[in-house]
C-alpha cells in the first residue's frame, strides 16, 4: 500500500541542517493552463501542510529517504500566451467543482507570486508573424527568462516542464538531423524550421536546465535536439504524460500477456471536455495524440485492432471520461471480454506527475544524467530511451533507478 | 507479447531423445466436474495438436526451454463422488455453447479413457454414513486408488489436482495441530475430524504425490498437514484458483498503490450460473470464498469497505460476470472512479491454470522443493507461504523460480 | 423535450389577480434530513429565481397552465427527532459539493425559517418509552403541531410528505383491519400497535392533510389508515419514491417486453453513502425496500432471477452509483445483455419529486379526491391504487389526471 | 409481460377455415446477407414449430386476434448480387455460434427453396457497367422477376423488405422532385440517376408490392417515389431498422424528459464486426447511418451534443456491442451520468422485425393503406410520415394502427 511519506513532503531530509536548503526552479511552459495552475496551487497547499501529497509517486514510502528536493524548495515561473493569470484559472477550477474554494483562498499568493514570473512564450502565431523574430533570436529570449529567473531566485538549478497544447505533427526536414543545418536555419528570420515546443526545448538546452515534455508536441524529440542535451549534460524526459486511460492499458495488458490470453482487439473511446477536449476535436492535432495512445498497447498485446477516439463533450468540464473494451481468446478458442470505465479530473492525474518529474529530474541533474532518462518511462504514454510499456516493470525500474542515482549523488559528495 | 511455444506444447523437448519421455501422472479430485472435464479434454486437444495451449502460463516464450513435462506426457485419472461421465459434463458444455462441437469429437476417447481411471471419492456425506469406514481407512483406499494408477501406467510421478466443489469452513480442532493427535482421532470410525478436501489432501501425503488445493476448501491448509507434506518432501502449491475478478484486482490494486492513489472503497458483484453458482449461493459455503477473494485487496490497498457479493444467476450457464467499483483518492482530495464488467467463462479460465499446475508441480517436485511452493501464488487468491498478492510481482517471482528450480535439474543431472 | 416553464416556476398565473394567491402548506416528516432539506433549499431557489425547477416534472411544458400552486406559495414546517438544523445539514452537503456554495448563502434564511417551524417527532424510541405518551396522544400532539402551523400561516391547506429513515418491516395486527379495534388500542399507553411512520399517517388524518408517503415503511399503507383517510376525503399517494434505478428499471423493462425479447435475469447492485447507506447497511430495514424494489420488475418482466444488493459505501457520500445486469432471451434462443451503470446524487432525485408531490396533491385536495390517488404511481416503487408500474404509461396517466382535475376545479370555479 | 402467441405463430385464426389460408410472398433485397438468412432461417422453424417467435413483436398477446398472415403463410424469394447461398451463409452463423447446429439441420430444404428463388440483383456496379441496361429496364426486369414469383405461387400478395448494405447518400437530383423528369431520364441508358436501392424501390412500384427499407439507403425515400407509391395504393414503410443502440436511446430519452432531467450530452460507440462492420468502416457509407442514427436523439433530448462512433472489430463477428454515456443535469444544476452497454447478436434482433414488417405490412395493403404507414414507426430510426421517435408512443400507436387496420379489413369482409 502506498503510504505518502508526509516528513519528505513538507520538511525534507534538509531540515537538520543549519543552512537552508538549496532552491529549485520549477518552469512551467503553458503555465496559465490547468495542469500547470493545479500542480502550483497544489505544490503550494502540499508545501503549507494543507494538503497531502496523495497522487504524487515520490511522496510513497518506497522512496523515503531518497535525496529528492522538498516539495517546499521550489519557485515557479513559466512561459505562456494568454493572458488570464493563474489565479483566475484556478478561480475556474473552483468554480468547476475540481479545486475546494479553501486551498484557493490559502494558496492565492503562492499563485499570485508563480504568475508574476510568467513570461511571454511562443507559438505558432509568432511563426506566421510579419516582423517575426528568428528562432535563434526567440530561443535566447526564452532561455534569457529563465536565466535571469534563476538569477533573481538564486535558484541551485531549474527543470522545465511542456504543458502546453498540443500541436500538430509537424513534416520532417533535413534540420531535425543536422545541428549545423539546424543553427543556419535558425538564424534565418524568414524561416520558422521547428515546431514552437521545439523551439522551448532548444532554450532549454540554451539555458542548460533540465526538461521533460508533457505532451505529445515535438519538444525535444527531434533527433538534433536530442544529440544536443546529451552534449551538453542536460537529463531529459518525455513524452506525452500517461495519466489515465493509457495508464490503465498498460497495467491490464500485460497482465493478460502473463496469462497467456490473447487480445484480440481493444477499443476505446475518450470523452473530454475542458481547453484539451476543444483542442484534441481538431483532426490534426489529435493524430500525434492517437498514435502516442495506441503504441504502447499494440507493443504489450500484439493485437493490431485497436480503434480509439476522442470526443468534445464540453459539458463534461474537466473529467475525462474512457471507455475500453478488450475482446481476448484464451483457452479452447473460448472469447471473453473486459470493459473498463475510468472517470477522473485529468489536470489532478497530470500535476501530481509535474511535480513528481521536477523532484525526479532535479535528482537526474544532480546524479549527472545526460540526455533522456529512460528509467522515467513511468511516466510517459512514449518513454524516451526505451521500449517498454509495461506500467508494473516501469515502477521497478524507476524505484531502481531512484537508489542507483541516490548512491552517484551520495559518492558525488563524499568526495567533497 | 505472450507467445505459445508450440514446440512445447505439441512435442517437448523430449522428442531429441531416443526413449520415450516418463510420463506424467494427472490426478484430479473433482474429475466429473466442468474445471476438470475442461482440462482433460483441452489436454487431449492440445496433445493431439487441434488446439493451441492459449491461457497456459507455461506455454509461453518466458518459458521455452523450461524442463517442464510436455502436454502429450500427462496421464489422467481422478476421484469423484458422482456418476455421470465426463463425456457427459462435455456435452453438457458444448450443448451451452462453451466448447466447440468439433473438439469433443476429436477427444472423446481421451475422455474415455481418463473416466475409466475416475475412483468413488469422499464427501461430507460419508462422514454421515451409518456404517462409516474411518477417515484413516478412507484415505488409505483413496492413496491406493492412486498409487496403483501410477503402477498400472509406469508413471514417473502424480500430480494430484483438487477441483472439488467449495465445502464449509471446519471448525477448528486440536488435532488440525498435532499429528499424534490427528492420527489417533483418523483412526476412530466414530469420528470424522478433518473435512473431506483434507481426506484427499492427508490421501496425497500417504501416496507421496505433489498436491495442489484449487478451491477455497480446507484441503491441505491445516498446520498439521503442511508440516507432514513438508516432512515427506511433497511439494505442495495453494490456494483458490485467482481465475477472473480477483486477478484483475490483484492487477489494478498495485498499480493504483504505485501511483500514489488511495483506494476508498472496492465494491463488487459476481453473477454466476452453472454449478458454481447454485453452490454459492449458500450462504455457509461461500463464506470462505468471499473471504479469500477479499484478502488481496485488502492488503493491496488498505481498504476495507470492500464489499462483495456472489448471485446465482441460472440461465448465465457457465458464463461469470463480474462487476467491480473503485473509489479512489487522487491529488487534492479530487475523487476518481474505475469500472470493471468481466464476462468469460469460468472453466475455461481455471482449466488451463490446472494443466499449468500439473507441470511445475511435477517440476517442482523433480528439483526437490518440499511444502508449500511460495512462488506458485502466481495462481491463487490465497498464495500459501506467501503474503504477496501482486500479480505483476508474482509473475516475474515466477519466471524466476522455474529459472531456477530449471537449474537445480540441470545440476542433478550433470552429476549423474 | 422537457421544457421549464418559468412563468409557473417563479410566479404563476395567479400573478394575474389582483388578491395574493393562496399559500399552501408543506409539512415535512424527518425534515432535518437530506433530502427534506434539499427540497427546501431548492423550493426558496426557485420562488427566488435563483435556480430554475430542473426535475420537477410539473414545471414541465406538459403541465404548462395546470392549476398548481406556484413554488412561491409554499411554507414549510415539519417533524424530526434530530436537533440538528436544516442549515446544519445543508452546510454538510456543501461541503460534500452536491449543493454549490452560493445556493446555500441565498437560500439561508428561507432554511432558518423552515427549520424554525419543525417540532420534535415521533420513533420507536417513543414507543420504548417508560412514561410514553398513549399513539391516540401522540397523534394528537402531532396533528396539534400541524393545525396551529396551517392557522399560524393562514394556509389554505396543508400536504404532509413523509421523507423520515425507512422503518423495519412491522407484524400485523387485527388493529391494522378494525378502525374499533384501532381506536381502542391507540388509546392503551401501555401499547404501541402502530409503527411511527403509520402514528405520524394518523395524524395527517387527525389533521385532515393530504398525505405522501416516500418511503417504504408503512405510514398510511395499511388498510385501516387507508379507509379512514377515504372516508376523511383526504388525497394520498405512495409509495417509496422511484428516484433512480427503479426508475429505469421501469423504463428499460416495458420496452424489453414490447420488443418481445424475453428477459431471463436482472440483477442489480446498489452503491450508497450517507445516511441512507447506513440505514440500508441493516437487514431488518432493508428488507422493505428490496421488496419494493424488485416488485415492479417482476411483474414487468414476469422473470424471478433479479438478485438486487444495497451496500454501505460511506466514501461515496451522497452519490449513489447502481449497476444492473440485464440477461434476455431474442430470436432462435439467442443471448443479448445490457448493463447500465447510473450514478446520481439520490437527494438531487427524490427533492424536486417532493416538490412535485406536494403542487400536485394540493390540486388532488382541491379536486377532491379521496383515498389514494392512483395516478401519482409515476412517482412510486409501489404505487397504491394500481398495480401499473410501466413509466411511459405512468407519464401519459399523470398528465391525463392533471388535465381532468384541472377541469374539476375549473368547473368548481365556475359554479361559485 | 411479452407472450409469445404460440397460435398465432404456428397455426393462425385461418386454420378454422375449411380452404387452405392465402399464402404472402416475403421478397427480400439482398436475400443472402446475414439478417434476410435468418429471418428466412426463423421464419421455417418458427412454421415447423422448431422455434418460437420470441423477438418478434407481433407474436405478443397484444396482438392476438390480429388478421395477421401465419408465419407458416409465407412464401420467400428475394434479389441479391452475391452469388453463395443462403446455406452457406448460414453456415457461417453457424460457425460463428450465432444460430444452433439443429436448426439448420431442420431448416436446410427451407432455405434451399428460398434460395432457388433469388435473381441477380441491382447494384452500383451495374450503373458503371460498359453495355449497362437503362434503369427503366432494370427496374422492369426486377419487377418482372417479383411478378413472376408471385404468379408461379399463387400469392395473393408480396411484401419486399430491402434488406441489402448501406449505400453512399446520393447527389440530390430534379429528377427526385419530379416524375415526368425522372421517367425520361430512367429510359436514357447512360444516365444513373438514381441510387441501386431507388431502383429497387422503383421495381417495387412497378409490380405493385408492399414495400419497407430496412437499410439507410435512399429506397423509396425521393418525394417522387413516394407520390409514385400513394398513386399507385402501394403501403410502405421506413427507414432504417431500429434494432439496437438506437431503440434503447428512443427508450431512455423520453423518460428523462418525463422526469424533468436536462441531457446534456449523449455520446456513444459501437463496436461491430461481420460485413457490416467492413462497410460502415467507409467513412462515407457509414455518414447516412450515423445521421439517422441520432437523429431521433436529438429530437427527444434537445441536446446536440451526440458524439457517435461505428468501429469495425472484426473478432466481434456478428455480435455488436453499444457504449452510450449520457450527462444531466438535474435539479440545482447537480450532475448524474448514466452509461449503458449492449451487446447482442444484430442480425437475431433485425431478423425478427423483418418478419414482423412482412406481416403487418400484408394486413396494410389489405386494409388499404396508401404510401408511408406513419404507425410503422415504431421499428426504424428514421419513421416515414411521422417526426414520433419516443419508443413507447410508438409501442403505442402501433397497437392501434393495428386495432384500427383489423376493424377496416373486418369491415370490407362484412361488405362481401
Amino acid at each position: 500500500m502506498h503510504q505518502v511519506d508526509a516528513h519528505a513532503a513538507t520538511s525534507g531530509d534538509a531540515s537538520a541542517h543549519a543552512s537552508p536548503p538549496p532552491r529549485i526552479g520549477l518552469w512551467l511552459v503553458g503555465a496559465r493552463g490547468s495542469v500547470a495552475t493545479t500542480a502550483v496551487l497544489g505544490l503550494a497547499a502540499i508545501a503549507q501542510g494543507h494538503a497531502t501529497a496523495t497522487g504524487c509517486v515520490t511522496a510513497g514510502e518506497q522512496f523515503a529517504g531518497a535525496p529528492l528536493p522538498d516539495f517546499g524548495s521550489f519557485v515557479v515561473g513559466g512561459h505562456d500566451v494568454i493572458d488570464a493569470s493563474m489565479e483566475l484559472r484556478a478561480q475556474t477550477l473552483v468554480d468547476g467543482r475540481m479545486i475546494p474554494h479553501h486551498l484557493l483562498e490559502s494558496t492565492r499568493s503562492a499563485l499570485a507570486a508563480a504568475d508574476a514570473e510568467v513570461r511571454p512564450g511562443y507559438t505558432s502565431m509568432h511563426v506566421a508573424g510579419a516582423a517575426a523574430e528568428s528562432q535563434q533570436a526567440a530561443a535566447e529570449r526564452l532561455a534569457g527568462d529563465i536565466l535571469d529567473f534563476q538569477r533573481r531566485h538564486d535558484l541551485q538549478r531549474v527543470v522545465m516542464v511542456d504543458l502546453a497544447s498540443t500541436e500538430a505533427v509537424p513534416d520532417t526536414a533535413p534540420e531535425f538531423f543536422d545541428a549545423d543545418l539546424l543553427r543556419a536555419s535558425l538564424k534565418d528570420p524568414d524561416r520558422a524550421v521547428l515546431p514552437p515546443s521545439s523551439v522551448m526545448a532548444y532554450a532549454a538546452i540554451l539555458a542548460g536546465v533540465s526538461y521533460a515534455c508533457f505532451t505529445p508536441s515535438a519538444g525535444m524529440n527531434l533527433p538534433v535536439l536530442m544529440d544536443l542535451a546529451t552534449e551538453r549534460g542536460i537529463p531529459v524526459a518525455g513524452q506525452d504524460g500517461k495519466t489515465g486511460q493509457t495508464w490503465l492499458r498498460t497495467v491490464l495488458g500485460p497482465a493478460f500477456a502473463a496469462r497467456g490470453l490473447s487480445v484480440l482487439s481493444w477499443a476505446g473511446t475518450n470523452l473530454l471536455g475542458g481547453g484539451d477536449g476543444a483542442t484534441l476535436a481538431d483532426p490534426v492535432a489529435v493524430r500525434s495524440k492517437l498514435s502516442s495512445k495506441t503504441r504502447g498497447l499494440k507493443a504489450i498485446t500484439g493485437s493490431d485492432v485497436t480503434p480509439l477516439h476522442i470526443d468534445n463533450v464540453p459539458d463534461l468540464g474537466d473529467i475525462k471520461v474512457a471507455w475500453d473494451h478488450v475482446h481476448a481468446e484464451g483457452f479452447l478458442g473460448s472469447r471473453l471480454t473486459l470493459q473498463t470505465t475510468w472517470s477522473a479530473y485529468d489536470s489532478m492525474l497530470a500535476a501530481p506527475m509535474v511535480l513528481d518529474l521536477a523532484r525526479l529530474l532535479s535528482l537526474a541533474a544532480e546524479a549527472g544524467s545526460r540526455g533522456p532518462v529512460a528509467e522515467l518511462g513511468f511516466f510517459f504514454k512514449d518513454p524516451w530511451g526505451s521500449d517498454r510499456h509495461d506500467f508494473a516493470a516501469q515502477a521497478d525500474e524507476l524505484v531502481r533507478w531512484v537508489d542507483e542515482a541516490a548512491q552517484r549523488v551520495g559518492a558525488a559528495l563524499s568526495h567533497s
